[in-house]
């Protein structure tokens, strides 16, 4: 026999004051494993002790506005119960068990050995940093955006504006489905010459993050041949594809470029406060754990924003040291413009993409302006200067001040 | 130019009174679609204009308990912005938007052509019936419970007991995954030869629903492995796979026998007001869509209850005629004893599976006389009568109903 390992489950459960939660607990952690306990035979209950769960904790917190009494419950069941993949996991402990009152899933701690069978990302922050050369600053993404219906041609120059500017990745929009005027391989193809065009302007080779889409029967294949087409990246709605996509898409061998999840639908399951899965868990460990190697999310100052603490806590999900996984880029999203680089440098640091789509096409002078002003922002927030000193010699940083800042 | 056709998605949306809800409706039309549309070049517009999203309505229905304005908002968005699967479909109209607010996605309407390129269920209530040969009533279904580390013997002989008691169904449990002692085919045949056991005593035969599970580069494989071993059904939890493994699996001309689907982790989406995706839409028509023949989804009247209304409109979206599709046989679950089958007869009719696991289990004469405590309920309420009067005939149920009705 080998030693007994459980995966921990935290729930916070809403309820009337007075619930008996050891109760709940001790339903849930048996509900959840062999169904019934006190009914079982003696000789049964020997044979079924090791796919038992137990209550770890059942600890009131407090009170909701409306009088509901707060407790966290934290669950221990066995890993032997699953088989190591995230569709195997969510259905145990939280598949029927989020039907049933107002209970919300907020965290879920993996035991060495278990976790160990699953990908993690197979480059992570230190292979991809090792692959653009770029070690002591936040990477610079930009976005595709309006691009829908667009030929390769038009792509490609769209491309090439962006890489002008210096960013350091593209990536799809993550709605570009259609692929009937730039099919696949095409536009990797076609942006991988945009880029090596802009290298001869810039010096520095901008990466693209492809839209990986169409039937979960043909996805493996198709990114095995994105990568023979010369793709740097691959984008992964991981939601509406489910986590197992992108935990067998990291675990391909031949799949040799990084992936990274957009974190599409996942408002559909993390803002209640009694429902759902937190984000930390939703886009922290569980995209780690799979195989993203970056992660999108709302940033805490955009147009589609997030509260900061949960920000930062996805962040600590992904980027954990001593995991026993490689780390993820964050990728704090949605709204974000040259004015919000200070804030995001003080909350995350280096180890971090700064990603934005209007705030680069936006820019008065254009894509490749609107990139030059993000590069002058993170130089300036690198070396300890504040945007508005930095302004004063990069002008097109001046122009986004001037336009965002207001 | 084929005729221009549109996906209608209405959003329940919460804000402040005075919120110009035209104006946020218009600014989803654009933004989910052609990205922006006042910035672009005249040229632009023209080549975009198919491409674009436009507000069909903006309602608002009345104010919540905290003084928010309620608003109804229906988006058309153009069919050919998307390839016709579930993750195009959810991530372009509720995929960044589900981030952005107090916003839940209500209803989808696709148009036939659209629609048409689904698959929708492959056999459905007709299909299984003309299987089955039960025309004028609900089938039966029961749940393998208490079974994590049973062997192939001691689940043959569980199943067994089930089929004895004349269900029309057995179905695994859907955290049944570790299949170290009972592998998937060797357990699909073992459970067949059960099935023909319990005929010869009861002279009909009962299915088999397992439950597919592992990789899911490997789970079409393995589906038609489970049909060549003589599997009868399959049992999938789509919403932790994903809709396109469900809409793969239904499409597969070689995966000949009708596809169950489990709502697990449905819960983290459904219950809140003011987030998520409504439950009609998540387990109704989107499974029907993606080509389920039968889906289960918390009842109104047992352990883990949905509100009546909602039980309702799931049915409605899963036997909708003159849809285009097979109709979906919906599966009202959790905590069903006979005493509930009045009461689910009531809301559905003959087209529905009656499906209990503690209420055949637990019953005091064990599974087989749950069963068929179930059998003549079940007998009961189509003819008209009430239990209490059928019970007089009937001993399994008479004891049934004096457990469960108090």
């Amino acid at each position: 026999m080998t030693t007994q390992e459980f995966v921990h489950v935290t729930y916070l459960a809403h309820g009337k004051p007075g619930t008996d939660w050891q109760k709940k607990a001790q339903g849930i952690a048996v509900g959840l494993t062999v169904g019934s306990w006190t009914d079982l035979p003696e000789a049964r209950k020997d044979a079924m002790q090791k796919h038992l769960g137990h209550v770890v904790s059942a600890e009131e917190i407090g009170q909701d506005a409306h009088g509901l009494s707060q407790t966290l419950l934290t669950v221990a069941y066995p890993t032997i119960n699953f088989t190591p993949d995230i569709p195997a996991l969510l259905t145990s402990v939280f598949g029927k068990l989020s039907m049933d009152g107002k209970i919300r899933l907020v965290d879920i701690e993996l035991p060495p050995a278990f976790q160990s069978k699953f990908p993690g990302p197979k480059y992570g922050i230190d292979g991809i940093r090792k692959q653009l050369g770029i070690e002591n600053r936040p990477l610079l993404m930009s976005i595709f955006k309006s691009v829908i219906g667009y030929d390769i041609d038009a792509l490609a120059e769209a491309f090439y504006q962006q890489a002008l500017g210096g960013v350091d990745l593209v990536k799809d929009d993550e709605i570009f489905f259609d692929e009937t005027y730039a099919p696949f391989e095409k536009r990797i193809e076609a942006c991988r010459l945009a880029a090596e065009r802009a290298k001869e302007q810039t010096g520095k080779f901008t990466l693209y993050a492809a839209n990986l889409t169409g039937p979960v029967t043909e996805i493996f294949d198709k990114a095995r041949r994105a990568v023979d087409a010369g793709a740097n990246a691959l984008l992964l709605n991981v939601l509406t594809y489910g986590y197992d996509v992108l935990h067998r898409l990291a675990a391909d061998p031949k799949i040799t470029v990084p992936i990274m999840a957009h974190p599409a639908m996942a408002g559909a399951m993390y803002p209640s406060e009694q429902y759902g899965i937190a984000a930390p868990v939703l886009l922290g460990k569980l995209m780690r754990i799979a195989g993203a190697d970056f992660v999108l999310y709302p940033s805490a100052y955009g147009s589609v924003a997030m509260e900061r603490g949960e920000t930062l806590k996805i962040a600590q999900a992904l980027r954990a040291e001593h995991s026993g996984l490689n780390r993820s880029f964050p990728v704090p999203s949605a709204g974000i413009h040259p004015g919000l680089v200070t804030k995001l440098y003080d909350d995350l640091g280096n180890d971090q993409i700064i990603n934005a789509g209007g705030g680069v096409h936006g820019h008065p002078g254009g894509s490749a302006a609107g990139g030059r002003a993000f590069v002058a922002a993170i130089d300036a927030v690198v070396a300890g200067k504040t945007l508005t000193e930095a302004a004063e010699h990069a002008p097109e940083l001046k122009t986004a001040l001037e336009l965002w800042n207001k």
